[in-house]
């Protein structure tokens, strides 16, 4: 599936910084008729007040000084983290830093949705009643809506208040806090945003289903606007959500594999010659000698084993110079990836895989419930399907998998690797059969595989390697690997891989070596798939693809 | 500290050759001597037996088939893991699999060390006597030792035999494993090692006291000889023992950083322009696009601060094109960094990297303790002292230090960075003073750090930065950053970097950004000096610097 064509960068950051000024220019103007009707008069020109030191927190609103951790700005208030429910908290002030993501002043109130991490809270000021205050209080609450009103959406504020429940839910705050709001006594800007920016996070976190209603008043920012400003798209809930999703299934995956007895290696990235004989690599000047970035542990891993380390792991970068527009082609992602010693079987490593997923799809779940609920509801998807897998590890043959296909009406051969259409109709079959989403596929042909692939010992058209499938994708590759460097060097030979480019690897073998094998996993396949998004670009902060190297 | 220079490894490596050849040569020639006097005849010329599927674990000996994952070798044997203490098997059977580390055959009898991670257990075999066992089982034993002595050390073997208690304890037994040995009954080779190593895992543990000795008999390895042959080098117990603290290490910060509400980010290592704006980058052809490896995630982790995170850490390669030669410096190593907004003042990342580093050094003492008298009792070490740290960390003044440091009567300046030498001498006198080998320095000049440092608020000369250290050797650096695009702009002018250069990185901070620091620190210099070894490159699995590419 691929992408649009890549528009350029710059044309589409003046389209948007146009869009923005015209927003700004609307939004002005709405500011100016309302502002006929009533208090406060936001026509005239105002400059934001900025305070001094001695000002700061003793008045009521304003620019804080740049925070240069200043000994005599400290006052040990506690803040209260807005991304947690705060019902406890309904009846008591509070001080809250967060980023404006709204503002909308309407006279004699100003109402504010802040944000922080994945949540959103309501603020409001009101310019009290004349029963209410002194004639001085409503002037200063007439200023502070007016200062308000000057504060760009993305400035960080940090603001204070009291917590006080509402009648009716508030449907554009974030779930935990629709039932509250702050009402503010005091503000102040700690980084005030551009009054134009290139990215609004609202327009980016608007569902799809939004933006393509028939009478849509929203223009959806593109693609490349949001990979443009990318530091602004990842302040979107969802984004947060995804980010903390990734970040908790690289845990899960450690810590499965630290209680199995595996220890974390670190293999080095910038590597002599071509890396495993491939093509496709990136290449790196080493002192004017000749070096590329490493397109997988593979090598390094299996040295470990010959090393004696038994069970190892590593989570790092992984470089491959794709040509591929696909969405689940990324040129730098995170490898998963693990090596150990095999005993009877490479059947050891199946099992441990299997429990490794089911492992991490139990515990993200349970830990990333509110994240998974966010991404579901919120993100450009039509609703993506929860994940379902079987308790007992789904493991399909090769072979089986190919016959699935042919009596479905596929055409498939079963000396061939899989098509990606042939994977997700399989993927589609399987579900049927098992009902799982989750699935390995076993015993691949032998020519389908790289040079250090373990041969089946019975039938040599076929081998001892296995992928992994996520909703008929598939996110990982393994295999026994080849321990004879005799066997070693006639598979390279048989493939056109130069044995001697490979020397200190092969090596390792001769130097004794308990049979093995491993498997490399795509962190942010793995994400993707578990979420049910649509690119892997958006499991990853910065994503590196052919066209694109920034930011 | 420089290393000496380099020698030619193909050189050196025929060297190593050389002499393991006339070891081989010796030892053959002792053991025919040996021969003359006994049953076993080890002149005769001997092909030591393959077995087939069908013999293998039926005979008593021989090499096994290739591990192609055979159903029909399936024997669902319980593997015994050597690297444990067995002392509740005694008196049982036991199956191990284990590598060869040294055989010495005598005739009537053989003993061989065998070694699995960082455990060597003594195990033997002896024909039995007339009384003892028929005429066949006397022929097979004999058979069986003359096989033994046919195995190259480095062997894999699987062997089994019953554990049984010795009267005098075994030296040439790791710790746990010297009341006990493994009383042969069936050996199996499961992958022959080369019967020439260019390397002896027996040389290279060897203590240097040993080499040092006046009437020493040993050629100790040359260094490169073991970088070379790194994989061979990584199979001692000490090795083996490094790599699991330095797992453990990384493990730790995690751990703790995820108790404290961060979230684990993956930056990307291939950058446009020139990272930082340093020197010292390695450049990268991306797809005919200048691109370098980064030589921090310092811009990206930053820039997600911007984006809302709150607080993040990774742990992932750092790319430097170093040419020093110094025993803390590597091409490509692994950062700790971590980033973190901040509330009243930098000082709260001070009290939260004090505690970071109070937790590892706990945590990995009482996770890795065996470990750590392996290091310190075998490694090539004039023992190292344990390390020492005040229970609250010890935070001085850069202007203290300095006065501390002219005091004792070193030369040093207020304004300038300190000098390697000034950084051990103080770290002598700050454990003199305070009994820590960990503290913090704090308030670095600001023209000694880079432009986005923090200027301290009332002394511009000054900045809201520190340097960790631990036996006087920096392990890490950090600071509050500039979060105002001003002010980095001006401080990106006054050291000659172009604004233009890192736009999207300062444009970060116009789209709101609260104020932050956070700091970087280098896993391999903290295992270097906790464990207080020589060189980074021992505590790295395959080093990397200007001279060294490979393996």
């Amino acid at each position: 599936m691929a992408d649009p064509a890549p528009q350029q960068p710059a044309e589409l950051s003046k389209k948007a910084l146009k869009k923005a000024a015209k927003e700004a220019e609307k939004q002005a103007k709405r500011a100016e008729n309302k502002s006929k009707q009533a208090g406060v008069d936001f026509a005239e020109a105002y400059i934001p007040p900025v305070l001094t030191t001695a000002q700061f927190r003793r008045l009521r609103f304003g620019d804080a000084p740049l925070h240069m951790s200043q000994p005599e700005l400290s006052s040990f208030r506690k803040l209260t983290d807005i991304d947690r429910p705060l019902t406890h908290l309904v009846g008591h002030k509070v001080w809250v830093r967060a980023r404006i993501h709204t503002v909308r002043a309407t006279g004699k109130s100003a109402f504010l949705m802040l944000r922080g991490k994945m949540a959103i809270l309501q603020a409001c000021c009101f310019v009290p009643g004349k029963s209410e205050g002194s004639a001085e209080k409503v002037d200063e609450y007439r200023a502070m809506i007016k200062y308000i009103n000057s504060l760009p959406p993305e400035s960080v504020v940090e603001v204070c208040g009291a917590l006080s429940s509402v009648d009716a839910p508030i449907k554009t705050a974030s779930a935990e806090h629709r039932d509250y709001e702050l009402q503010l006594e005091k503000i102040y800007a700690i980084s005030r945003a551009a009054s134009q920016m290139p990215l609004q996070v609202d327009d980016a976190m608007r569902p799809d289903s939004v933006y393509q209603a028939p009478d849509s008043q929203y223009v959806r920012p593109g693609k490349d606007t949001k990979q443009d400003y990318r530091v602004i798209d990842l302040r979107t809930p969802t984004n947060q959500a995804i980010m903390r999703v990734r970040s908790a299934i690289a845990h899960e995956f450690r810590s499965f594999l630290d209680k199995a007895g595996f220890i974390e290696i670190n293999t080095p990235k910038i590597v002599a010659g071509t890396s495993e004989g491939g093509a496709a690599v990136f290449n790196v000047n080493y002192f004017n000698t000749k070096a590329c970035l490493a397109q997988s542990p593979q090598l390094y891993k299996q040295m470990c084993i010959s090393s004696g380390f038994g069970r190892v792991y590593e989570v790092g970068p992984v470089f491959r110079a794709e040509h591929s527009h696909t969405h689940r082609h990324l040129c730098e992602f995170i490898g998963l990836d693990l090596e150990m010693e095999i005993y009877e079987s490479y059947t050891e490593i199946l099992v441990l895989l299997g429990d490794l997923m089911k492992h991490i799809f139990k515990a993200v779940e349970a830990r990333c419930s509110k994240e998974m609920s966010i991404v579901r509801t919120q993100y450009d998807l039509t609703a993506p399907e929860p994940l379902v897998w079987a308790d007992e590890t789904v493991i399909v043959t090769f072979c089986d998998g190919i016959k699935m296909l042919q009596e479905a009406g596929y055409e498939a051969s079963p000396l061939d690797d899989l098509s990606t259409e042939n994977e997700r109709a399989l993927g589609k079959l399987i579900k049927e059969k098992y009902n799982t989403d989750f699935y390995i596929l076993d015993k691949f042909p032998l020519n389908a595989r790289p040079f250090y692939t373990m041969p089946d010992p019975h039938d040599g058209r076929y081998s001892n390697s296995y992928d992994m499938f996520i909703r008929g994708e598939e996110i990982c590759s393994g295999a026994q690997r080849v321990h004879d460097p005799e066997l070693l060097e006639k598979q390279c030979r048989e493939r056109n891989v130069d044995p001697e480019s490979l020397r200190s690897y092969i090596d390792a073998f001769r130097y004794g070596c308990a049979p093995h094998g491993g498997a490399g996993l795509g962190l942010e396949r793995i994400v993707m798939l578990m979420l049910g998004i649509e690119n892997c670009r958006q499991t990853c902060l910065f994503p590196r693809t052919q066209e694109r190297l920034t930011p």
